[in-house]
C-alpha cells in the first residue's frame, strides 16, 4: 500500500490550466512565437532544476501543453514526490515549438510554486525526523491554488489539515469570544453538528485546555503555547484526543516543539511564504 | 495626476474572489460560525499588521465581505500604497458575525499575499533610490493572481512590464535558438508584427547586444551580465532603446546593478517568492 | 442559540437560479407573457400550500426573482422551517406581472421540491419522537441540488451526513472487498487519514463490527441489520463510538430501528424518492 | 425509423456531469478510495437493477466514468428505453478502482432518478394503451435536469410538451386573468407573435373552450374538466386542434380521461414526484 | 397594448457584456485611461447618429457602463425603436472619466451593429408597406448576439422565426433529401413530434409544396420561387396553412415578393449584412 | 519564414464553439433531425462559395463538428487564406447526417461572417497594392468574436493593431480633451506607463501632430486628415514614428491615401460592416 499522494480531480487541474493559460495568452496568443518561429519548427525541451529540492506538481505538465496542443509529448524523469539536486531533469517535453514555448511560463509557474511548497515542507518534516509529530498545512494558501498546495505539502512528506470551512469544525478564539467561552461553543457544536463532523477547539491557556477537554473534542488546537506548556498540556490530554501545535512555529523551533510529544504541527509558512524552486526550461530544437 | 495604482477591472476581481470563497466555503459553508454562533451575533473586527509592510490588497476587503453579505460593511483605514507598522490598523469590518467570520480566512489570504509582494517590491525600489532605475514585475507570477499580483508590485512602488504572452514581444535565448540568431529573429517580428507591438530582445554578451541593435528594438533584455558588462552595455545603448537587466537580482545585488544606468530592472522574485506579510484579524463582539 | 439551519452560501443559491432561469427561459425569455400582458401590467400573487407539510426554499424566493426584476418584491409569510396546511399561504410577490409570471415556474419547481424533501423528513422525525435517534439524509441526492436538499432535511428536523466524498471517510463494502477486509481498510485509513478527518466504517454483520471496533471508528454503520442485531450492535459498541443504522428504511419500519437505541438513522427516501408537495401560486392584478 | 428518443446535446450532459462531481469530489476528491485502495487496484463492477423497471439514463455512464479516468469501461447491457427486472444487470464498468468508485454516487444519482421518471411513466403508457392518447411531461421538472428528465420520460413512452417558456405559447388562467380574457389574449398573441410559434390556451370551463376556439388556438389545455365535461370538449373542439387534459391525472385517472378521447393528457407527477428508481452497484476485485 | 419588443433576459445580456468586457479590457483594464486621466475626472459624452437610422440597443447601455462602475449614469435620449437623423442624440452618460471612456468602445460595438440591424430591417420593412407580408429574421445571425439580434429585427418592425434548432422543426432540402422525399419527412415528424411543435417544410416546387399540403404543416417555406410560381402557390395554400417566402430578396425585389400575398418574407441579410450604423460618443469634461 | 497568420488559442476557439452551439440546439438539440433522419443515416456535405471571396474560418469546421459529434470527419478543401471562385469547394464533412445538419448553421454563420471580413480586407490590400502602407483592423469589432475576426482580416492580408484596452496606449481625442492636452496627456503616459508598452497618439491637425511629436510617441495617428495634410504629415514625421491614417476611408478613397505615404491605414469597416460571404453546404446521403 502506497502513501503517494493523490492528484486533485480532473475538474480542479482543468479549472487551473484552462485560467492560467487564459490569463497568460490572452485572447490572442503568443505574439513572439508566432512571429519568430519558423514555420514547423519542432523544440525539445528540459525541465531542469537548479536548486536542490522535492518535486511537486510535474504531474501537471501534460495537461498543460495538451491544452495547448495535444500533439506535444511530457516525460516525466523526476516525478512528484521524488527529491532533485541541481541540473537534475525534472521532466522533457517536446512537440511543435510554438506549443512548448506557449506553455513554458504556466507550466513553470505552477511547478516552481509547488516544488517549493513540497520542498519547504520536506525541510520541516526532516526536522522532526524520528518524533511522532506530523507537519500539517493550514488554510493559508494561495486562493484558487489550495487543493494543489496541499498536495504539494504532501509531496513534501507532509499531513493534511481541513481543506475548508465546509470539511470540519475548527472553533478558534473568535468563535469563543463571540459564543461566550469554550464550554458554550463546544457545547453548540455538540447539539447542533451532524454526526459525520470531526470537532477541534483552539485553546490558549491549559485552563481553557482542562475546559475544553470536558466536551471530548477529536482535536486540541495548542495555539502559541510555550515549550513546557505544551509538556503539560500533552500529559494533560493523553489519549483522550488529537493534540495540535501551532504558532510561532519555524524550522528553528520546530524539533522543539516536537519533542513535547504533540501529534501535530501546522505550520502556516508551508503555504503562505515557500519560496519558489528555481527551475528553468532548457529548449534546443527537435533532432 | 497622481501615480497612484487602479485596480484590476471588476470582472477580474470578481472571479478571483468567487473562486477563492467557493474553495474555502465549497457548497456548504462555514459549518464552526454555523453551529457556535448565537442567532443574531455582530460582530466588529479589526486587520491588523503584525509586522512592518506596504499594504496592497485592502481595496478588496469590501468585494470579498459583499459576496457573502451584502450588509457587512468595510472601513479602509490604511489604503493600499500606505505604510504600516506593527499593531497598525489597516480596515475595520463589522455587521453579522456569520459572515465576518466566513470571509476572514479569503480576505486574510489575498491581503498577506498582496501585501507581502508590495512590501518587498518597496524593499528592492528603496535600494535603488535616487538613482533613474525602475524596478518591475516579470510573468513569474502565482497562476490566477497576476493582474492583482501586478497591482501590489505596483502598490509597492514598482513599475509594470508586459503582462503576458498577449500584449508585446520578448524574443529570448529560446527564440532565438530556434530562429537561428538575434538578427533573424528581429528581422521575422519586423516583417510579421503589426506597428502597435513593442519588441523587446534578451541578450547575453554584448556583441549579441550590438547584433540586436542592428534593428532597432524597443527594448533590450540584458540577461545575467556582470556589472561591467553592464556598465558598456549602457553606454553601447546610449538613448537608442530601453535597457534592461535581470537574472540574478537581490535585494544585496540591485544597487550595484542600478549604478550601472540601467533603465529598468526585472526582478521575478518579488511574486514568487515574495514571503506573506502578517496580518490578523481581531475580533470582537460588536458593542 | 438557535437550531435553525442555515441557507448554503450565496454563490449556491446563484449558480442553481440562474441555472434554473437560463434553462426555462434560454435566451428567447417568456413568450406567453410578451404577447399577452398589457403594457405596465402588474401583479400581486401568493405562494400558497394545496397539502399540509413543512415549509423549505422559501427564502429562495427573494433571489429567484431578483435575478428576473430586481423591481419585484417578495414578503415571505411562512418562513423555512414552518408547517403550513392546505391553503396557507407561503409568500406573496409583487410587482410588474412579466417577471412575476417569468419566475412562477422557477420558483415553484424549487420550493415544491423542498418542501417535498421537508415534509418527508418531517415524518420521519416525527415516527421517531421522544427516541434518540436522529434522522440523517444520505448522499442519494439530485445532481445540482444536494446543498438545498440537505437544508431542506435540515428544515425537517433531520441532521446531516458527511455532504460529499472529500469532507468525511466512509469505508463501504466495496471498499473493504479491494481492500482486504475491515481490519485492512481501517488501517490504512489511520496511516494515512489528517487527524481532522471522520472515520465511519459499513459493517453487515456482528462479526464485522467486532473486528471494526479494535480499529476505534469515529462512527460505525449498520447496513441492513435485523432488529434484533442491530440491539447487539448498540450494546457491543456502548460509548465507544456513534451508531448508525441504513437500509431497508421505512415510515413503518423506522422506529422499531430507533427503539434499538442507535444514534443515527439515515434514510435515502428523504432525498431520492420524496414526492413534490403542492403549491400553487394565485395571481391576480395588483390592485 | 426509429422512435427511440436523442440524447440531449453534448453540451448539456457534460455541464450536469462536470457539476454533479464537482458537488460530490469538490477540490479533493474521494478520500475514503485513496485511503483505503492499494496502488494500482482495479475493479469490475455491476449496475443492477433491484426492482422491476424501465431503463434511462444508461447511456450516460459513460460520460461519467470518462470524466474522471478516460480509461474506465463501460459496456451498457440494458440500453435506454428497455425494460429490466431485479437482478438484471444494465451496465458494466471496469478499470481503477478508484476512478470506478468515485464515480458510483454521481452515476448512481443519475441512472436512479432517470429510471424513475421513465418507470412511472411507463405506467402511466400502460394504462392508457390502445387509446390514442399520449402521455406528456410538463414543466414541472428538477431544476438542472430538465433536458434529461424530458429524455427520461421519452425512454418511458411518453410524448414531449414545451421544453420552457421560450420555444411555445401557453396562455394560463394567469394570462388571462392580466390579459383580461381569453379573447384578448389570443388576439394579443396573435398580432404580436412570428409565425413559427405555436399557441396553446388553458380553458376551465366549455363557455371559454368555445371563446378560446374562435381564435384557433393549436392546441387546448382542458385544466381540470370532469369527465364528462372532458367528453363535451371533445366532441366540440373535434378536429380543429390538439386536446390536451391536464390536473388531477393519477395512474387511477388516467385511463378514463383518455377514455374521452383527448390527444394528450400531460402529467407533472412524471417528473415532480417519480420516485427513484432501486438500482445498486456491485464492485468486485477484477480478475 | 403594446408591440414594443423585449429586451432577452438579463442573463443573456449579462452574459454578452461581460464576455465583451473582458474581451476588450481583459485582466488589466484600460490602460490608456489609467495613465491619461487626472484623477478624479468626471465626463459627460453623448452618443450621437452620425446617420439616419432605428435605434437597437440603447437599453443596453445601462449595463455596459454599470458593470464597469456602478455610479456611472446613463440616460436614454432616443429609446429603441424610435428613429435619428444625423447629430440626434439616443443617450447620454454621465460620471466618473474612467469608466465612462473604459466603456465606450463596447458600448459602440453593441450599438452600432444593432442599430445596423435594426435600420435595414426598418428599410425592407417600409418597402412592403401596405402588404400583409412581414419582414422575418432568419438564424443566419452572428455567434453569441442571435437574442439581440432578433430583438433589432424587432425594433426594425421585423417579425420573429425560430430562434433556434431546438423551438420548430424546419424541414430543409437536406432532411428532405436523406429522408427521402417531403411526404416521408412529414410522416415521421407527425408520427414523433410533440404536439407543441411547430412544422414548417421548405419546398422548391410547385409540385413539392402540393405534395407537403397533404400532411397539414403549420407554415410552408417558398424558397426561391419566381413571383409567377410564388402567385400560383400562394393561390394553392389558400387559408390551410402560412406561407413564407425566402432566397435571393433583396431591397429591389422584395415588394414584388410581398404583392404576390405572401404571409411572411424571411431575409438573411437583416442580421448577417447589415452594415454596422455610425454612431460616436461625444466626450467632455463634465461641468 | 510563413506570413500566414495563427488561429487563436485553443481556450477561445472553444469558447466562441460551444457559446454557438448551446445557442443554437439549447438543451434540447436539432428537433427535425431527431425527427425526420432515418436512424444510422449518414451523410456528406460540402461547404461551396456561391462567390468569390478569400476564406478564413475553416479552420474552425473540425472543432464544430468534433463538439457535436467526435466520429464526424472534416476535410478542408481551401485552407484559410486561399481565394476562392463560386461553386468551389471549401471544406468536407462526412458522417452521422444529425451531427452534420446540427452543426451546418453554426458553421456556416462562422464561415460566412470570417470569409466576408478577410474578402472586404483582400479588396482593401489590393487597392493599396505597390505602396508601403498597411491595412490594419481596429476595435470595432463584433462583441465575442473579436480574436477570430482579427485572424480573418490577418487571412484577408491586412495586418494588426491593438487588440484591446489592456495591451497598449492610444490617446484618443477624448483623453486629450479631459487631460488638457497632447501634451500633458503624453507627458502623463511617459512618467506612468511602463516600459514594455507602446504609444500612440490621436491628432487631428498638423498643429496637434507637431505637439505630439516632441514627446516621441511610437505611433502618431492621423485622424480624418485631408490628402494634402496627411502628406504634410508624414513628411514632418519623418522616420521618427509610424504614421497611421484612419477615419473616412472606403474602398474609393484609400489608394490615394496610400499614395502620402503613411505606414498604416486602419479600416473600421473590415469587421463593423462587411457582409458576409455567400457560402452554402451542399448535402447528399453518404454513398
Amino acid at each position: 500500500m502506497s502513501a503517494s499522494p493523490a492528484l486533485p480531480p480532473a475538474h480542479v487541474l482543468d479549472r487551473v490550466i484552462r485560467g492560467a493559460l487564459q490569463e497568460d495568452l490572452g485572447d490572442v496568443g503568443d505574439l513572439t512565437s508566432l512571429f519568430t518561429l519558423p514555420v514547423g519548427a519542432t523544440a525539445k525541451a528540459t525541465f531542469r532544476a537548479r536548486a536542490s529540492g522535492r518535486v511537486a506538481g510535474a504531474a501537471l505538465l501534460p495537461a498543460v501543453f495538451a491544452a495547448l496542443d495535444p500533439a506535444v509529448r511530457v516525460r516525466l524523469v523526476a516525478p512528484d514526490g521524488s527529491d532533485v539536486a541541481p541540473l537534475d531533469a525534472i521532466a522533457e517535453v517536446s512537440g511543435a515549438a510554438a506549443g512548448v514555448l506557449a506553455g513554458e511560463r504556466v507550466a513553470l509557474n505552477l511547478l516552481c510554486r509547488l516544488c517549493g511548497v513540497a520542498t519547504l515542507t520536506r525541510a520541516y518534516v526532516a526536522a522532526v525526523d524520528g518524533l511522532i509529530a506530523r507537519i500539517a498545512h493550514t488554510r493559508k494558501t494561495t486562493p484558487g491554488l489550495r487543493a494543489l498546495e496541499i498536495y504539494a505539502v504532501q509531496c513534501g512528506g507532509g499531513s493534511s489539515h481541513r481543506f475548508g470551512l465546509n470539511d470540519a469544525v475548527l472553533i478558534k478564539d473568535n468563535h469563543v469570544a463571540v459564543a461566550g467561552g469554550v464550554g458554550p461553543a463546544l457545547m453548540a457544536v455538540r447539539a447542533r453538528a451532524g454526526h459525520m463532523v470531526h470537532v477541534s477547539v483552539e485553546v490558549d491557556s491549559l485552563d481553557q485546555l482542562a475546559e475544553a477537554l470536558r466536551y471530548s473534542p477529536d482535536v486540541v488546537l495548542l495555539d502559541n503555547f510555550s515549550i513546557p506548556d505544551l509538556e503539560r498540556a500533552v500529559r494533560l490530554v493523553g489519549s483522550r484526543c488529537v493534540t495540535e501545535a501551532s504558532g510561532g512555529v519555524s524550522l528553528e523551533s520546530v524539533r522543539a516543539i516536537a519533542e513535547t510529544g504533540v501529534d501535530v504541527i501546522s505550520v502556516g509558512a508551508l503555504t503562505h511564504s515557500a519560496p519558489a524552486l528555481d527551475i528553468g526550461l532548457d529548449v534546443g530544437k527537435q533532432e
